[in-house]
């Protein structure tokens, strides 16, 4: 074999590509009300985007500019908005589509409410041997107290039942479920959860965190092919609501395989920024570091989840001071801070992205002490996230401007909380409550999210609460602690540029500009100058990933 | 948006495609000496393979043939014989690259050169905690017992020592292995294992099948970049032996997700048809089913490979009768009845392939009965896969030529055991033994490997043992058994043809027919007219997959 031979059949396939450029079909999206961020940040209009077959926005026109010569195809939008596609930064893909597979309590107003939407849930499937839910919110309920088993056993007593908190950070079992469990008077706390008991010191019927495992781990876990209908069940649910991207908090190893076959096969339409479930499968998964872009730019592990503490509604949060509705209590760390720093040096080690979940001040305080400390060892450009961010002491803000650090918040949070938030909190820690534009003054880059499906994943909600802290009832007229509303692009950006920078993705998507990926929504106002209650409002009519329609309102 | 460009965009992918097609960097394999299978499973001559950009053969031109107008490449071949690449039916990959990152013990003649040999390699890596290697075999050192840990400790005493038998169905340990795994005279036989011990009943240093496991639980496990290492080792030594594709016997987790790292990198050369370390590893891997091909055929969960016995070395093997050298003893089945049917069923009813290990004649008439009983329920192009079928009762054979069984042998083994195969069955048995050509008359598939690295991956004198049952030292002259000898088409079909067909791959790649991908090696001789002891001294110059060179004897 000659050597000219020998390099023409290694290089064969590069100058395939090459030559198989000028035979690209490509796609002219004509005759829009485009709405973008330009490359500078600033508020652009324009007409047209001409897209390459690989789904990459060869230009963005505007009226004047000239159109290519014949495109292959034309799609007429028929002067409708189109908006970059909307990025969830902080959500649960597999529970999104496991909830919708589910019992969902999330509407329910009142403990009876729920009782017989449960007994009517187990009726209606007589075939599960486990009755599985979630969303229930004994606030909501304004109950003033978790509720018990024995409430549990009076709508279903012949199979277990076992319901998750709203929060994710509680559960709510039935007297089967505690016997399945073998949960006695006897059974300890685990280490970061806590047993519900009566006054005999039995379980009353709640498990708090690290304790929910307990009942959890007799639960039967569910196949491969329902995993693959919940997230199918979830694609629809995102793409409905325009959101073209998402973070995943807290892959498992079984999850990610559940992308795998999707993306092997085709069935993975949106795209997924992973962060895995623990250290354990952040290995399994990645290996010896973040995943390649897979699937062009569909799914990639980014890094690790960590949860450094738990929710305010069930107390877990860790706080600096008691809990001034429970003055015994400051909620808990669920890693000693050798652990965190442990942790997040084996990802660091290996150039994963790191996202801490902290949501009491004391916990922010020392993910920030953490991060400080880390980053000496692990410099460039890591992008610590820190989770939620919800309580921070004013004297820690600050801290979040150095080292890049992201804080990945959930404006929706702040309107459920609200009432929830004071009691738990008292007045003199509000100021340090959800603080976003204390955060972004500081210098922190804010990307946002919905925790769906803890909340309902609908950006639009999201960004009109952004840049108003009032909620859907208009509630509290001029936005609680309004100064820390953000400005209308902070919020638009939180919830595309700026979500995808987040997750290490600038370049691919999440701006509709030269280069990056089509991924765009078509809706039924222009949210530049709509107002936010409009905004709240926004009807999604399509979504388009890589320039391809993937929903269409009404199909 | 209208209709039509609705339609259009949907079908935009499809059409760039038949778009492209024109513009692909084809390349012309010319002036070659080829021998191939043809269509109709006749032997056939060629002078040229002209192949696409995907790197599928489009037309297998011989000498009068017109060639294409002008091909974007030329490879002159210089008129070396180029034949199919060999595909090895069953073998360890991790194993084979662990192997060579560990020490090879499979050389040594007697114990005292194995102890030296582990003492130099101890010294010369006194970084490793752990001195881990396999391949020894008291039989060929004519020891006629088990070495001991004691013998291990005066080669090294400072680190624990685990080393595997040449079969893997036996670990030797030394004094502080065995320390470390807290193993005493107390500890008892683990299900389906065996603890060597001295007449005072202490472990002596040698643990047969499950035992293993008792050491083998404390040796650290090997980190992702070993593995990518590992898998990067056993690609170098495939491809050197002319290997294209592989049937990869037992792919733990861990191992796949190191094969997908390699092929979400561009890293993963050759072909890997993998077959599940068990039914946990299946569902986790492949989930509702097998795998897609992945990365343009080079990667696919085909099912799960399950060990119905041990091996006849370590008296693993399941017999029917006791073994001639050990009166009390008949091996013993992994598996119970209940236990492989369930196995088989839970594979079987999702769309795997099985793939059974049957060494005695008692797993494999086991084997085959089970096989029998599932195919009532689980019809259609079962394949199912016997591995081994070493010891068969001549009054089973007929069996394996119902239900389009494939007998998955090795004929190396046949070789390396002969003498050991004469003292475990005595001469009334032997008519059973590695009964080739009475299962292919039977009506099995025979599908040929090595099971490297048990022995070494080297398809060329497996065909050559094939088609002779002589050993490398020309014994027995004549070959032992002769009637149970290969004809050459047969032995070279299964490495590659057959060996394909067994892995779902037909249509694929294993033959050098339009459509199929063109995986070929230049070998210095002509196979189709050179002797036996010819063929088995076949030197391979290049290895090529997919049309390109991923080997080149030398470099």
């Amino acid at each position: 074999m000659t050597f000219r031979s020998l390099i023409a059949a290694a290089i064969a396939p590069l100058f395939a590509a090459l030559l198989a450029g000028p035979a690209h079909a490509d796609v002219l999206i004509e005759n829009v009300d485009g709405i973008r961020i330009d490359e500078d940040g600033d508020l652009d209009r324009f007409t047209a985007l001409w897209v390459d077959d690989d789904g990459t926005i060869i230009e963005v026109l505007d009226k004047g500019d000239k159109r290519p010569e014949r495109p292959t195809y034309l799609s007429d939008m028929e002067g409708r908005v189109i908006v970059p596609g909307m990025i969830d930064a902080h959500l649960h893909v597999m529970g999104i589509g496991f909830g919708a597979l589910t019992l969902d309590l999330s509407q329910t107003n009142s403990l009876e409410e729920a009782l017989a939407l449960i007994a009517e849930f187990a009726q209606a499937n007589p075939g599960r041997p486990w009755i599985l839910g979630r969303g229930w919110n004994q606030e909501k309920w304004g109950l003033g107290r978790f509720p018990t088993a024995e409430e549990l056993d009076s709508a279903v007593s012949d199979r277990p039942v076992f319901l998750e908190r709203v929060d994710g950070h509680a559960g709510w079992a039935n007297s089967r479920a505690i016997e399945m469990a073998e949960i006695t008077g006897k059974t300890k706390d685990p280490a970061g959860g806590r047993i519900e008991r009566d006054a005999s010191g039995a379980p009353s019927g709640v498990f708090v965190d690290a304790a929910a495992e307990l009942v959890q781990k007799v639960v039967p876990a569910p196949r491969p092919v329902d995993r693959d209908a919940a997230l199918y069940e979830a694609q629809n649910i995102l793409l409905s609501q325009g959101i073209t991207a998402v973070a995943d908090m807290g892959t498992t190893l079984l999850d990610w395989q559940t992308y795998r076959r999707a993306g092997d096969s085709g069935r993975l339409r949106m795209r997924i920024m992973s962060y895995a479930a623990g250290i354990e499968d952040m290995e399994v998964i990645g290996g010896t570091g973040p995943t390649p872009w897979l699937y062009e730019d569909r799914l990639r592990l980014n890094g690790v989840k960590l949860y450094l503490d738990g929710a305010l509604g069930s107390r877990g949060a860790w706080l600096k001071a008691p809990y001034t509705d429970d003055a015994d209590n400051t909620g808990l760390p669920l890693l000693t801070d050798t652990q965190l720093r442990n942790k997040m040096s084996r990802a660091a080690m290996e150039n994963y992205q790191v996202a801490v979940h902290a949501i009491g001040d004391a916990a922010n305080a020392e993910a920030l002490a953490a991060i400080e400390e880390l980053s000496e060892s692990y410099r460039g450009d890591r992008r610590w996230r820190i989770e939620h961010a919800q309580i921070v002491d004013p004297a820690d803000i600050e801290r979040f401007g150095k080292y890049g650090i992201i804080a990945s918040v959930q404006p929706v949070h702040q309107t459920s909380d609200r009432l929830m938030a004071e009691a738990r909190l008292g007045p003199e820690r509000l100021p340090g409550a959800y603080p976003w534009a204390s955060l972004k003054d500081a210098g922190a880059r804010l990307a946002l999210g919905s925790d769906a499906p803890v909340e309902r994943a609908a950006p639009f909600v999201g960004m009109a609460v952004a840049m108003t802290r009032i909620d859907g009832d208009g509630m509290p007229p001029g936005g609680w602690m309004a100064r820390e509303r953000l400005s209308r692009m902070a919020a638009w950006r939180g919830f595309t540029a700026d979500a995808a920078f987040a997750g290490f993705a600038e370049g691919r998507f999440g701006r509709l500009v030269e280069g990056e990926r089509a991924d765009f929504v078509v809706i039924d106002r222009d949210i530049a100058r709509a107002s936010p209650q409009a905004i709240r409002e926004t009807r999604v009519l399509e979504t388009w990933i890589a320039g391809k329609q993937v929903y269409r309102r009404g199909d």
